[in-house]
């Protein structure tokens, strides 16, 4: 197959475009998301027991339940931005550069998860590891939101009709969770224990029933 | 293209209704059990042997033994779980927001393995840790029941159809091991070593010829 | 989609068998091989220098630089083990209980790679660090080679005609390495160094031109 | 079906030409990637404060911080080596062994970054750390050249007509980041913070809009 001149206009024969379909972003995001969802475990230490009896075992238990929590909720999140991540891949079929960039900016801020949830699983009560937990999640939302806006925007990269309903509640959706996570933060400086509530509470509210489930199978 | 306006009805168009097809779902689930069964080998640590004989390595190598055993356990029970996680998606094809959700806990559970092994290989016939590891195994079977219960029920995410020999064998062998692993935890109290056994056996009854082979290539 | 009778004979209706196709089986298998040829730079440590001269960092050096050849020798074998494992999906489309549970066999064994070879980085030159890293390898061969035998046995699970050469060569590959490393392993109690050398040979026999190049594109 | 006697011919009957697509590679790849990418986390450590301040706090994320700089600046570059690797497989649509094992030689190098960031994330400003990092970066795309570069020599790999500019542009793409880091090692004997400098701003030049944007959708 020989190589082709193409004049360097900038509207070009549509037969020299590519596809880049998103199957592969998708795949490069799957696998990230699988294997920061997996080394979340690598953080939890085994307790270490003073003894046979089962009160020993509670003992050491009790270090290892504030690592599970975080590992639990952490995990949940993932998956709920996971979920996230899959269903704007409904609506969007190509990609171009700046798409992929915005993805591979959403996958860094992913990445970063088991590095707050050690931090939050080390310094739980304290300011400053739930202020860089809630700020890596919601830096996660709105990274999605930024790279979902952009690609609704391109027609090209849309390959199904959007309804105008999907978007509104999207929107929501993306956003909730950044300004419940501000007042997370805010009140981490004078109730840690309710900020930690809060980030319990949170993903719960991404699993009620939604506006959006009548448009899923 | 544009926006679309949909009329809020809990019913609505069925041109508007996504596909949601299982592919990714069980694309991020590969990749989660890739990662979990290879970082099983991170817990293996290296022999460290005191002279250059025969003697002196065969002392070093009883140390990582049980490591290995703790090892090739888990990450044969992984591959049958792996393979019961594969068959369902035999029958189901489409998903929704439970049915992930659902994927979601049960991923969580085997993301904890490695956790609960390198516990086991820690305090191999300690009641705690067979207590866990255990509970670990018992808790992947049931929350994958839960799944796949919750996906046959839901007529729009079967894409064939399941018979009714293919239901009950799935049940019970879904329901088998969390019965032997529930055996083994009690046993432990009294003979850690058979415990140990009962984990070592089990996967095996998994491997032998079964009713569902038929339905097999 | 109601359930369905089927009646326990143990040749049913062939609307009822499963495809249970390969796809998924590779996915595994090649999200296996990703984490496990990735997680192997996590053994190389960093150089600590002493100094800021070109003297300080080519000591520091020499320490990561027998890390690092292992690190390559054991990527440029997986590589070509993925590549088998890649090869035999070219004629195997299908899969059954057995087939994949001889796969999880396989993929255990790699799985052991970084563990082995971290031993090798560790204690090069020593007859059991060699004898394990051998066994390991010529354990990938040979559970792999099991695979392929039992899968172009069956009738159901082949998607395409096997040329009788390509079946020969095959066995030829797959043998010639454990036999190779069966040597390396014997010569490591008088000439380890030779042994490594082999390990570093090896390889390059399987990326030399063959008699199948002219099956492929 | 039975095996099938081929005549050793040079060429052999088209029929039993395997296909060899190149979507496993690319699965591979994009998994390899993925891990690469989000092992690069575990190298940022937790930042351990000296009491509950704000000040004790920044203290403490300024260790921290250069961490997360050299992993932001790595998640980038890999993220646009991801991209390239992309890019070569929407024209190159089959396999064979030596584009295989050119693609494994690239994966190496890739695999290799989470090492060469930690040794720059400790030695940030040394002459070393600078030298091989840049090393490392460069290779990454050196060897994806080679392998593009055999890729489109060969007829039976390409599955889609190579524009001249296309090939100009990506030639020019990949050997622009070698030299710029070429000149990063060579200045960071006196400057070493120009060389963190251009670390930091030649990614931003593969994001600015370039001429292969108008063959994207």
């Amino acid at each position: 197959m020989p190589h082709v001149n193409v004049k360097p206009f900038s509207i070009i024969d549509p037969k020299f475009k590519v596809r880049l379909n998103s199957v592969r972003l998708e795949a490069l995001g799957d696998a990230i998301f699988a294997v920061a969802m997996t080394i979340l475990v690598l953080e939890i230490k085994i307790p270490a027991t003073n003894g046979p009896g089962w009160h020993a075992f509670a003992e050491a238990m009790h270090h290892s339940l504030i690592e599970l929590m975080c590992f639990a909720i952490s995990f949940v999140v993932l998956g709920i931005m996971w979920f996230g991540h899959r269903m704007i891949f409904e609506y969007i079929g190509k990609t171009n550069r700046y798409f992929i960039f915005l993805g591979v900016l959403f996958y860094m801020i992913i990445c970063l998860v088991p590095f707050s949830t050690k931090l939050l699983a080390t310094a739980t009560f304290e300011w400053y590891a739930i202020l860089i937990y809630g700020l890596n999640l919601s830096l996660s939302n709105l990274t999605l939101y930024l790279q979902w806006t952009y690609g609704i925007r391109h027609q090209g990269l849309l390959e199904r009709e959007l309804p105008e309903e999907v978007r509104k509640e999207a929107n929501r959706l993306f956003l909730l969770s950044p300004v419940v996570y501000a007042v997370a933060i805010v009140i981490s400086f004078w109730f840690p224990m309710v900020s930690i509530l809060i980030f319990i509470v949170t993903p719960v509210l991404y699993l009620l029933p939604g506006k959006l489930d009548k448009y899923l199978p």
